[in-house]
C-alpha cells in the first residue's frame, strides 16, 4: 500500500548525512496529502526530530517587484561564503490558482540553486494556507536535520500568508521599495507590524535618495503605529541586493536580534509556544476536516448554512446540530432538518 | 432541572414587547454557562431571531482615558433625542481578572442608564474572549428583538478583543486622544486598521490645537499604512464628548457609511459572512471543548504537550494521537504514551 518509493528510515539516514536529494524526497513526502504518505511522513519526522532546531528561521516578505529573489540570492550567497548552509522554502497559497508559484521558476536564484551549500524548494503547488503552512513547518524541520543552519521562508504580500509565516519563524523581515506617501499604500494591513526588521531594497542608482527618504518615512510610521517590545525595537535598514551593499549589516542585525531574544529567554520560548500552537492547530484542523466529511453533517449542512446566512437560524443552534451529528449524539439534535 | 426562573417563551414575549427587564433576564440566560441554561438560551434565540437584525451595530474602542464613557453617554443621548433606542454592550475579557469591568461601575453613563430608551449591560464577568464574544453576539440579537435600533459594543484597547468586536459589528469606531508622535505608541498593533471611522476625542479647551494636529497625523498615517476599500475610506473626525461638539457629524458619517455599504451590497453580505463564520466558530469551540474534556485526552495531554514544548515530538504526531483518543480510533494511535 505504501509503495517502495518512500522508506522513511532510509530517507532519514540519508537526510541526516546532509544529502540534498534525500531532503527533497522527504519534503515531497510531508507535502503529500495521501493518508498512507502522511503516516510515513510522521515516522520520518519522528526519526529526525532530535536533530532539528539548530538554525535561525527567517521569514522574508515583500510585494512583487521589491526584489525578493535578488535579495535572497545575494543574502544567501553572502552567508554561504561565511560557511553557512542556507535553505529557502516558500509559502504561497495562491500558486495553485495562478500557476505562477514563487520559487517555481527555475531561472530564479540561479547561482544559489547551483550552490551545494544551498537548498531551494518552491511552494507546494496546491492547498489551503493552513495546509501549505503545515507542510512548510515540517519541511523546515527536515532542512535543519539535514544540516541547514539558516532557513529562509519566503512569502508574497498576499492576505494572511505573512501571519502564517511570522508564526513559524524566529524573525520576520519585510522588504520594501524606496517609495513614499501614497505609493506605500500597497502594503497590506498589519504586515508592517509583524516585521522584526524592515529593509528598504533597491537603494542604488537613481533610487538612492528616495531610499533614504523611505527609511526615514518608515521609521516615523513605525513610531506612530507600533509599540516596541522591551527586548527589541524593529530597525529600518537599507540595502541594494543588486550591488550587494547593506547585506552584512542585515546579517549583523539578525545576530543582535537573536542574542537579545535569547538573553531575555524569548528565543526558545517563542519556539516552544509556536510548537504548542501548531499542535493545537493540527488537532483543530483534523477535527474540523473529519466533521466536514461526516455523512450526517454533509446531509444537513446546505440547509443549515443557508438559514444561518439568511438570518433565520441562530448560528449557535446550527452549530449544536452539526456537532451532534458528527459525534452521533441524537439527543442533542433539535430536529432542525429532516 | 431547568428551574422555574427562566421560561424562554415568557421571556421572548416580554422582550419582543420592548420590556427592558425581560431583555436583561434574556441576556443573563445567554451568559450562563450551565448546560441546561444553554438549551433554554437557544430556544429563546430561536423564538426571537426573526425580529432581530433591524439595527446598526457599532463597535467602539479606545485606550483607557480616551473618554469612551463620556463619548457613549453624549452620543447615545443625542440619538435618543432623535427618537432612537440605544443599547450598549461591553466586551472586556479582562474584567474577570481585574474586577474593574468596563460598564461595571454603576456611576458611569449615569444619565444614559436612567433613560428608558437606553439599555446598558456590563461585560460578562468571566470567560475567555471567545466565550465573551459569543454571549455578546447573542445579547446583540436580543437587544434588536427588543426594539433597540442602535447597538453599541464597547471594548477596551487590550489584545484581541477589538478584532472580536470588529467581527460582530457593521462598523468599527476607534476613539483616539489628541496626542502625537511617541505618545501614539500606546495603540496596539493592527487596531487602527480595523477602524471604519477614527474619532479624535477631547478636542476642546487646551487640547483644541493638538486635536487638529492629531487629526492630520492620523490622516497621514492611514494613508501610509492602509489601502482604502473601493466602497469606503475611513475618515478621521474630531469631537468633544464633554462639550457635545462633533457628535452629529459622526452620526451623519455613520449614515453615509451604511448607505455606501448597502448600495454596494456589502452591508448584508458582511452580516451574512459574520453569521457563517460565527457558526463555524461555534462548531470549532464546542468540538475543541469536548476534546479537552475527554478522559483519554486528559490522561495523555501533559506528557504529549511537554514533549512538544521541548522539541522532542513533532506537533503533528501529538495531534494525531489526541484526535484518535477523542474519536476512539485506537488504530490511529502510535503508542506515544503509556
Amino acid at each position: 500500500m505504501t509503495g517502495p518509493a518512500f522508506d522513511p528510515e532510509l530517507i532519514a539516514a540519508d537526510l541526516l548525512s546532509g544529502d540534498r536529494r534525500a531532503l527533497a524526497r522527504g519534503i515531497t513526502l510531508v507535502e503529500s496529502t495521501r493518508d498512507d504518505h502522511r503516516r510515513l511522513a510522521e515516522t520520518l519526522l519522528g526519526a529526525v526530530m532530535a536533530r532539528s532546531g539548530d538554525s535561525i528561521r527567517l521569514g522574508i516578505s515583500g510585494v512583487p517587484g521589491v526584489g525578493k529573489s535578488t535579495f535572497i540570492e545575494a543574502f544567501g550567497g553572502h552567508l554561504i561564503a561565511q560557511g553557512h548552509r542556507v535553505a529557502v522554502l516558500a509559502v504561497d497559497p495562491s500558486s495553485a490558482r495562478s500557476r505562477g508559484s514563487i520559487l517555481g521558476d527555475k531561472t530564479r536564484m540561479e547561482l544559489l540553486a547551483r550552490n551545494p551549500s544551498a537548498f531551494i524548494r518552491p511552494s507546494p503547488a496546491a492547498g489551503t494556507l493552513g495546509g501549505v503552512a503545515r507542510r512548510t513547518r515540517e519541511a523546515m524541520l527536515l532542512c535543519e536535520a539535514a544540516g541547514f543552519d539558516v532557513v529562509i521562508v519566503e512569502t508574497v504580500g498576499v492576505g494572511q500568508s505573512e501571519t502564517a509565516v511570522a508564526d513559524m519563524v524566529d524573525m520576520f523581515l519585510l522588504l520594501l521599495l524606496p517609495a513614499g506617501g501614497d505609493e506605500l499604500q500597497g502594503i497590506k494591513k498589519g504586515i508592517v507590524e509583524l516585521a522584526d526588521l524592515i529593509v528598504v531594497n533597491k537603494a542604488d542608482g537613481e533610487l538612492d535618495k528616495a531610499a533614504n527618504r523611505a527609511v526615514s518615512d518608515y521609521r516615523n510610521a513605525l513610531a506612530l503605529i507600533r509599540a516596541g517590545s522591551a527586548h527589541w525595537k524593529p530597525p529600518v535598514l537599507r540595502c541594494s541586493a543588486l550591488e550587494g551593499t547593506g547585506i552584512e549589516d542585515i546579517w549583523q542585525t539578525i545576530g543582535k536580534y537573536r542574542n537579545a531574544m535569547a538573553a531575555a529567554g524569548q528565543f526558545q520560548r517563542r519556539r516552544a509556544e509556536q510548537a504548542r500552537a501548531w499542535m493545537w492547530n493540527e488537532v483543530q484542523e483534523s477535527l474540523m476536516l473529519a466533521l466536514r466529511h461526516h455523512p450526517a453533517v454533509r446531509d444537513a449542512l446546505p440547509e443549515l448554512e443557508s438559514r444561518v446566512l439568511a438570518g433565520d437560524l441562530p448560528p449557535a443552534l446550527a452549530a449544536r446540530d452539526l456537532v451532534a451529528r458528527f459525534l452521533g449524539k441524537d439527543s442533542d439534535r433539535d430536529g432542525l432538518t429532516g
